[in-house]
């Protein structure tokens, strides 16, 4: 049989990422596209595809890449872009995302990767791995392309929650902080905190309280507080971790993304527009395609849930074969780095010294 | 005297403009130099020049086309950009911000442009213009550039008030409905609401409020509301006004303004990469410099605050002459349809609508 031939070699590999080829925007098709191109570009990826088994295996056979790289799990339901998360919990034990998820939480995967639906994938995530001992909310940490050495920068939260008090922007600095480290071997990232200005006086009352409980947790998280942020120093280059509640940052990214594609849409159009320029746009190609790949927002936008037992790679629903092996690169990095591990190491030596910060009041002035 | 024959000489043209000169990161010459290019392609307008008589009346005089269509007035004080608004109130009586705003209220010109603080020219703006009755919040309306057949749209509160609740969101939309109408000659604007997601069950409660508000008013306001929008239709299609909040409304600018930069910086360095790219740069600079016009923050976000007995634009801090110069033709697009006087007629008839709208449960389901 195939499929028993394929597990034993798949797990010879050196990296197994759980996969959901369901849910996405494109279907199964774009995801094993993707997966097949992230196994010819790194022989130490091995996958674990979820979802309908007669629809995947001819999608599967059809690429030489994948043989003995690829089991499949059969699960028939699809969690659908439409679904409430709350739905999707209650009826979703037969799916390809809760199969995928599943296989991080058992330990068979280090990192799953779905172009689902966000807010059931995450729920599930929350239900089924759980958050990390102290964490009050998990957030959904993004990148951003920058003119920082690293290419990116790290935005969290991207979407997880639309709330986050004090508390949890000092934790999100915290896990952005260690994906940095992790991710990009950052040595003391620079950690931002974004409002509507620079100044100290300016913004929510909330944001004060959470600049005091950032600035004052700097030193134990090893990393720089630069202070407030403006929504233009997401693609800049004054930090490289940018922390916020997960309705603002959700609204950036977009924004973000809109301005890049109709950007993107304009220049097609200033070089369609004339017989001349047509022909610069054929000497420029090159240029033009290395402009492109770095501004794509789907190869910069595969999200990571942080704050759970075990990592959750969240891609575009709308992501194609090139979005889908840019969130598996991620998942791969993070996976061999032993990212988990590490963060909610973190995280419990950030726990202690919250709590002895709350009886040090001496150090940082009024960390009230 | 010079400054007596230029008074009488700027009354004479049609629309006069009250400009603050001071203030702006680059200086008076910047704003002169603005205001003369301004003069240059429109002979309608007239200027009433505000801040030190003997740094402005040289500046002036090197200009031709400002002869006789520019009246300064001396007001020896300037507005800092790291002043706190409520300084700015306590101490600027004799600041070229109070005295430009002063030519308003007292009905000398129709528009005032500055490129000051923005917090102190918005304090100032409410505490000597006063607000139009029934309004809560004034708000900043910024124009986006979009594929939209006017070319922006418009988005309000860029940053007036870092909160809003539902009933100031309503009065957003009227605001900005009237500002499409009478600034784009738009029919029946479209209007939607920034939000994370289209579904009606995503977002804070306060917006799920908002959405039922406005949607009761939409009838009477002449709009067409089309829902949740998200931070991706802001240079889109699908709407002709976005309303939020001021805070979010901020960040996103600032969000899109920064990535327009960076892509426009990569472009730069795309075409200076070979010399075969050099050389395409060069055939394609009339498309480059058409998309470089589209998409350049200095020509369309010129703010203007909305919800005031007249109207004030806001014109970026860093604003060079081409950037005042788009303020200026903004201020004179107002002025002349006589926008301040329609609004307050629109929020007049709009405030009697929500009494109505109050006691008339009836046709819209639950508008609680």
């Amino acid at each position: 049989m195939r499929s028993t031939t394929d597990t034993s070699k798949a797990q010879n590999a050196r990296v197994l990422i759980s996969i959901d080829a369901m849910g996405g925007d494109l279907g199964p098709a774009a995801v094993v596209a993707g997966i097949s191109y992230s196994a010819k570009i790194n022989p130490e990826i091995g996958f674990i595809l979820h979802g309908d088994e007669d629809e995947l295996k001819p999608l599967v056979a059809r690429r030489k890449t994948l043989t003995g790289r690829c089991e499949i799990r059969d699960a028939k339901d699809v969690i659908e872009m439409e679904d409430k998360p709350s739905q999707a919990i209650r009826n979703g034990k037969n799916s390809s995302m809760w199969s995928a998820i599943e296989c991080v939480r058992n330990g068979e995967a280090s990192v799953c990767v779905s172009c689902g639906n966000t807010g059931a994938l995450l729920l599930m995530s929350v239900v089924r791995l759980r958050k990390l001992p102290g964490i009050y909310r998990p957030a959904i940490a993004v990148l951003w392309p920058s003119a920082n050495p690293q290419g990116f920068n790290i935005m969290l939260d991207g979407g997880a929650d639309i709330r986050a008090d004090a508390k949890d922007l000092m934790q999100y600095a915290l896990m952005g902080t260690s994906y940095a480290r992790n991710g990009f071997g950052l040595d003391k990232p620079r950690v931002g905190l974004l409002n509507v200005g620079t100044e100290e006086h300016k913004g929510r009352a909330e944001l004060k309280e959470a600049y005091d409980l950032i600035a004052s947790n700097s030193k134990i998280g090893d990393f720089e507080f630069i202070g407030f942020v403006e929504g233009r120093d997401l693609p800049g280059t004054v930090c490289d971790v940018i922390v916020t509640d997960g309705f603002t940052g959700n609204v950036a990214l977009k924004t973000g993304e809109g301005t890049a594609k109709m950007i993107s849409d304009l220049l097609r159009d200033a070089f369609a527009y004339t017989p001349l320029s047509r022909l610069a746009s054929l000497l420029a190609l090159t240029s033009l395609r290395r402009l492109r790949k770095r501004i794509d927002p789907r190869r910069s936008n595969g999200g990571v849930f942080l704050g759970l037992n075990g990592t959750v790679v969240k891609s575009h629903g709308a992501a194609d074969a090139t979005g889908v092996s840019a969130a598996v690169k991620l998942a791969f990095d993070l996976a061999q780095k032993g990212f988990s591990e590490k963060l909610a190491a973190r995280v419990a030596s950030a726990s202690l010294t919250e709590q002895d910060g709350a009886t040090d009041d001496s150090d940082n002035g009024d960390p009230e």
